[in-house]
């Protein structure tokens, strides 16, 4: 199976590519060093990747960005850096893929915990969470050619601790491969339109 | 006390009013036939509306639109008439009117039961309510001045069968008195970061 891979650099892209490399063919996709570059939240580079790489039978992304910051001073511009990258970066991977992914093959996009359990300073990564687990669960019912669609929502991984950790104090950290198994669950398995929660 | 509310014309702005009416001197907001004109798609017309309005002590939201369409056909443009009118439009209320809401004051949005109970063509509601679910339970727990925040999830409401019945196919119908309750009880009531469902 051919396994398109957007976000192959980051501490999560590795994690899926370690699972997921005996069971597929994995193309790394990213802003740089991938086997064909892309920037999610340009529709153009999202179709200028999928023309480029052709047919696959999975598509995962394990990207987006978001603006970390008080809600009382975030501005509207400020929250639209999580509303191109990691709500729409992601959905539009979906619209405009929908072409390139063979009959039962499956789609598998990140949220991340704080859409359930709030920190603060991250409500505008809450929402684009939200918004993708929320859209994950309708499209399910309705994709064609058999596709599957389900998102991982992870916890802080152990490997981001240096940098994440003075946010997410008291949060039980987790091991990047257990996050690399559930997207791997969702490539694999059978199921559609769930939220894989490793917390 | 004074109440904000934007979407003052539809069907669950009025019902929200008649619950109210009692307890609060009402100035109706919405793009036409209001106190207070405004376009929740542009953060202009927000701005403006804030300054016209002055501060109040419970800003309540039951506008927003939504492209309907089977997602294999959604374009990523036809995504953003929700994701600028029910999704930025509601959280822009929010960032813009901080402001202007008072001590202890609340906040109240509207999402819907597509986000948890999907039907075909409505990915992108779906999307709009769970990203509003989500940014108002994460800005909770950070909100200035003890502003409380929260969110009416209405299903189909009796009044509005004749135009929704036919994508609601099974569901229970609820009064939108119902959902004008629900609103009641997040301005008036003490919590915070709920959703209050209305299936």
């Amino acid at each position: 199976m051919k396994l398109l891979l957007v976000g192959a650099n980051g501490t999560l892209g590795q994690a899926v590519a370690n699972e997921m490399k005996t069971d597929a063919e994995i193309i790394s996709a990213g802003r740089t060093n991938a086997d064909v570059e892309v920037d999610i939240t340009s529709t153009d580079s999202i179709q200028a990747m999928f023309e480029t790489v052709g047919e696959v039978d999975a598509l995962v992304c394990t990207a987006g960005a978001a603006h970390f910051g008080p809600v009382e001073d975030m501005t509207p511009e400020q929250n639209l850096v999580a509303v191109n990258s990691k709500l729409l970066g992601q959905i539009n991977l979906v619209l405009l893929g929908l072409d390139y992914i063979r009959e039962n093959g499956s789609i598998t996009l990140i949220t991340g915990i704080l859409m359930d359990d709030p920190i603060v300073k991250a409500s505008s990564s809450a929402m684009a969470n939200g918004g993708v687990r929320a859209f994950v669960k309708s499209a399910a019912i309705e994709l064609p050619k058999n596709i599957r669609i389900n998102n991982v929502s992870p916890t802080m991984v152990i490997e981001s601790e240096e940098k994440y950790g003075p946010l997410f104090k008291g949060f039980k950290p987790r091991e990047a491969k257990d996050v690399g198994l559930a997207f791997k669950k969702s490539i694999l398995g059978a199921q559609s339109g769930q939220t894989y929660e490793v917390y």
